[in-house]
């Protein structure tokens, strides 16, 4: 059997052909999570050409790093859920679809107020998947006891997301306090030697807190990904 | 003999001194490849007395990088070419003057929807310079079953342009599904990491795949100069 | 009450003070994961007077990025548990004390054979802690077939680790295929623009699969450890 | 059909798997070239096994970046092959099996008398695929006259090589006087900001003659094989 | 005793929780200097909510990198304190509430006039925290012979703070001259090699003047708080 | 004698205090240039405050990086000098003042048009400063022959400036050719792996063609500061 | 008066010129520290011969960064002083001369046992200039409580010098308990993205508490003499 | 004409081709300079074999980074030049063929004690090629006044080499205080964010002096150069 043959094989996965994009509308099935729409470096046409795609197929939708125009096209877009469209300001989320029954929990900590956008998008995509997930904002090493009246929700959580910025030491000191698996995404907040992000994540890569899940910077979304398939093999 | 005498001799190779530009006009016999002007950095005014000059001698004209302002000037100057005058939005390319002959085939990949402005620069380019070149967008590594359709043109190719952004792996996949020579382009596709295309750019310099060509990032164009050049040659 | 107070409470928590280390006896109860001793960098001295210590409280003790010095020290100190004592070579991991009872599966795949001691480090880490753990050497992406006998050891896991130097593309194309938590490794296999490790590194941060968590460059320990935590939680 | 149906298919592509590696032997037939060992960060032992198992299904082979050591590991392994087995010192190459019939012609430059290892491994591996290979040291741009004998072979080539380390200017000034395919491989020659062959790498990827492939830095095996690909095909 | 007992202890310390912030009242007793609100990645709605916080417990405010947006909008909140108000403009600093009895003298040396946005930052923080601070501009290595007019304030002065871009050279000269404590603050002024400040960050780091302090870029409120806490301690 | 009466000494070199600024007006004597006004970073009040102190002491001024608005606001200021007041508008340059009396010839060569701004700073400044200068463009080392018809300027000139950015090779071709001294400037010109002008400054830095000097990234004025240096001695 | 004439009047300053070096016996006077001779990069003779020409003067000497071997030849060079030279060897320091009376107290906190080298840098130096001094070895903040007992000595300090590697999260954890000025040291501790110690170093120019003094990666030295200079200032 | 009868016109200029490197005899007439030996990455059998090819063509011969090895080799080589053959240990270079007459001055003046070897490299190479050269040493900014004495040799030269790794100050330091022409070399002392030199580099590009000519790291050669070609003009 042949190269070309294998291939062939794998024809039968269905997607669908636009043109000038290629909609895999069984990556639910396959990777557990839909095809997600990444809207930087895209058109706002070929955005909602491709939401329209799905939502003919009647896939619940998800858009990452939009913009308020990309919302205003989509909600002309779903006569049908225009309900069930909602915007995220703070982290340019758009979701499309009704939620999902939630279990588990998700906790989402962040150092500072600055850093809320990306722990949002943590939030929000987790929730979307079907996790429950809380946000605990602004606590960071520099007022450690801010942590304390977050100890109930930290207790019963299965994993924690942990953002933050500048020198980005807060997912060490967690670490120190915890058994629960960690996810540390690194944000751009900060100037001069923050490298727009990289400091935060070096510094968490090199944490003395072994076994952290470390994300790329700004990368809320993927760390709701990963929390969600953490947590939601806990209750199996 | 000195060097001023071998230099002398030099003088005979023909070009257009116009004071802010020296335009060599026999680069297509020396190079296979007529002079091609670069816009970004050139104000508009150098440009089109760039492309006056080249239309004067009757050449046909590429000219990379351009914006809507340049291809409005460069329609006004040239009345007789008019008709033949092409601006490509996605890609920023303008081509003035009529098609080639084509031959051979040029097949360019690429891995997501944002991927193709350069895309449309490497098959444009080749375009111009007489190969056939078709593109397949969004043929990314997370949905590898996509590839398949592409099967006729891919077989039929003499060579494969391969573009992608991010964590840059496409070439690699499809490298170990071919013997056809692999031109891959990086893209500054991406957030964070990506660094503008750089991780693109590091991963398919460090392909586990050997004798993959790279281009700097972004550089479509480059790649359909480099992928007609081997296209022309299989046909002599 | 004031900080002082507040950090007088955390008198209580134990540790020995043995001069220039403090060792943490209870990290076990609080971080889930035994206090492990990371050799590079310490003199052999201070890591035996460390392991002595805890042999003395009869910890079972992980020592990482060790040297066959370290190795004829440690076995020469510890007559009761010498016949536990175990040194890995290619990874340079120490283990002293007998094995746990293993549950769930971890699966470790990596790209080729110069990736193994980085492989074999997350193996024996996710063992030494609880797990059962297997290893699939050389499945790169240039030969994607040779995955497939995989397959059962694949389906039957809980957790996938990942490892790969140069281009660092095995994380995604496998992500493309599984829905599983994916933790991946890259290493510092290479030369030229791989800069030890970090373009492997940037490119799995970049994945086009959402929700991949990343380790530090060669850092098999730490993935061994993420995989437990993740592996151990869903048999609850 | 499902993934793993789709993943049984690759099934049938011959591998064999001897543990710690998993050898592609259809390699040759896939992707054009055979499978190579890179020798650097792999045990002596780990290639010896490798070899053998290549050997024995009458392989020719192909070791890059390897030492002393290993020529003299693999000559006591292959009493059949021995006559055959070739060490090239200055590349670290060896090669063992008989040589094919060669056609075309690819000419390697280089620009300073260090390069030459660089130029080697590029002239060997195009020879030992079925390419004709010559070299032409020490023509670098501060002395351009001394290219001039190089003529003939310039003339004849199908393809070039253009080795060069510190400013990486040589691909640029030849690109200008030829119409041929050109592949640049910069080196770790130079000091201070030459980076190890970064700033010849950056300066050969933004050379002002369009569609000059770039290797990674050393990578005169991969230039090798490229050339090879594109030599083979002009003569069918 | 527990971590969480021991994290409960720390629950006493006063913080107010206004949702997206929890805010430190008693920053000031534990660190000797209030809760700063960096206004740089803040939305204007979360720092004036903020701000409100903070002056209904009668705290005087300091905000770092502020617009005039920022500052009409605190203007408008602080009725009682709007006469205390004040925007530095160059340096984006608001400062809320009356000044304090001032002790110590700090001097801030910049090198060039464009550096006096971040000597103005460093001058009104050590001001408003209590220190007496005087600014001298323009002093740069290239006409040290202006640096003997600053002779007093100089020779007065605890403590100096030394801000310079470009090369970063004037902290090392100033300290073959004294022996007072140097705290070098590194400016984004400068172009190409400037890397917007790393270079005078760098050469601070490496000053042949031992035991120079160093601050991130741009950072002249930090060293106008390193400043103070130096200055203050000498008089006690 | 103490470093105070050291530095006592040196207070009767004359300059200016005017608040923000300490003016240099014996620059001319001392260094041979007088004090240029460099205003990328500087508020337009405190550019025109400098010149006007130092129309008043009959300076002739240069100011460097300014724009059209500075231009105009000099050119209110100075109603005695507005006939010899003159902006350049490629390079940013304003001059103030009449011409001084010139000698010797600075050769300033361009490799590309979009080059000509920085050689235009540094035909201006040479010239400003009593040198000739011509400048020669769009000689870039793609088609050789067009430095030909230079060969009059070429061999008269006492120093050569030479700007390239992309690769940065022409002063290393230059440099085969000629004894002169050679003054190197890297430009921003480029994308991708230019990096802003690094790679040519690194190409330059790195020239087979030994004692070239290079400048900072776009730094026209530099080169011209010093081309006037190296020309003007060789008139002594 | 001329700039000849100003540098005259600094001729008065003493220094004695050995030909390679000239050494500077009144730095103690003007700078408050003594000429310090960094050995790193320095030939064993170099060193001896200006060690040498300081004992005649009856200076108490600190070497840095310097090698049993240094010591030997120091050792023999000084009779007198041979019972007062001593070698630390974790840091390299070597003293001669005997001890002052001390003031004021300096805490040295380090994150590990591997830190350890530089911490014993900054405790000797800071001793060797007048300073009490004392260590406090790995309190990491994976265990924060192994601080506590550190509290007697945190108290009593005037100053607190932070030693870590790694993600270097310890001096801002410590910065949010304490209004002591503190001076952070970045260590080479660590391996893969901890980049030699840069991550830490930007990790604490990036500090979320204000105004921490940060030094260059493992210059524990150079804490040393800052916090000396801190400390001896506050008992005036 | 074509550029293949324009190229053979440069046949006539002479070299010598040995195989694996081409010699340029006529170098000295074209250049100014002689063909020197860079002997960093090239075997020892060959720079004696392009040394002997000079030889016999009665060149005088310069050999940068060398090592004793080759000096040894060399000595043996030249039976003629024998007495004449010199090998500078600190610098590595070697010197073969009797010293010209010299005319002009080049002072090279340097920071500290090891910077020596770079420094020595300019002295010896602008002496080789027919200057006179002084060097002044351990002349760092932190002690100014140890450049007094200096004066005479400063005021005498025509042109100033300025040696300084570090933080790389003193070229600003001496550009305050002469007309001179100024070329800096930094050099790769220091550690930590020196890093091996490029901060010094970049401090030298970005002086606030301008029109100071910069060297690679470590080029002493370069700018022994540099300063002769610029000293020998003055005497024209």
């Amino acid at each position: 059997m042949s190269v070309a043959d294998a291939l062939d094989s794998l024809k039968h996965l269905p997607y669908e052909d636009i043109g000038f994009a290629r909609i895999d509308h069984h990556r639910m099935l396959r990777q557990g999570i839909p095809e997600v729409i990444f809207a930087k470096d895209k058109q706002i046409k070929d955005i909602t050409a491709i939401a329209e795609t799905m939502i003919k197929k009647k896939s619940r939708i998800l858009i990452t790093k939009a913009t308020k125009s990309v919302y205003k096209s989509i909600s002309l877009l779903s006569r049908r859920y225009r309900k069930s469209a909602r915007f995220y300001k703070r982290s340019g989320l758009i979701t499309v679809g009704g939620s999902l029954k939630k279990t588990g929990l998700v906790a989402v900590l962040c150092a500072g107020t600055s850093d809320i956008p990306v722990a949002e998008e943590a939030v929000v995509t987790a929730s979307f998947l079907g996790s429950k997930a809380e946000i605990m904002a602004d606590v960071g090493v520099a007022g450690l006891h801010r942590l304390v009246d977050a100890g109930k929700v930290f207790s019963n959580a299965k994993v924690l997301v942990v953002v933050a910025g500048m020198e980005g030491a807060l997912p060490s000191v967690i670490g120190g306090m915890t058994d629960k698996p960690i996810i540390a995404v690194p944000t751009s907040v900060g100037y001069g030697t923050s490298f727009s992000g990289l400091t935060a994540l070096f510094a968490m890569l090199n944490s003395c807190v072994p076994g952290i899940a470390v994300m790329n910077i700004d990368n809320g979304f993927g760390a709701g990904v990963l929390a969600h398939k953490i947590n939601k093999r806990q209750d199996t």
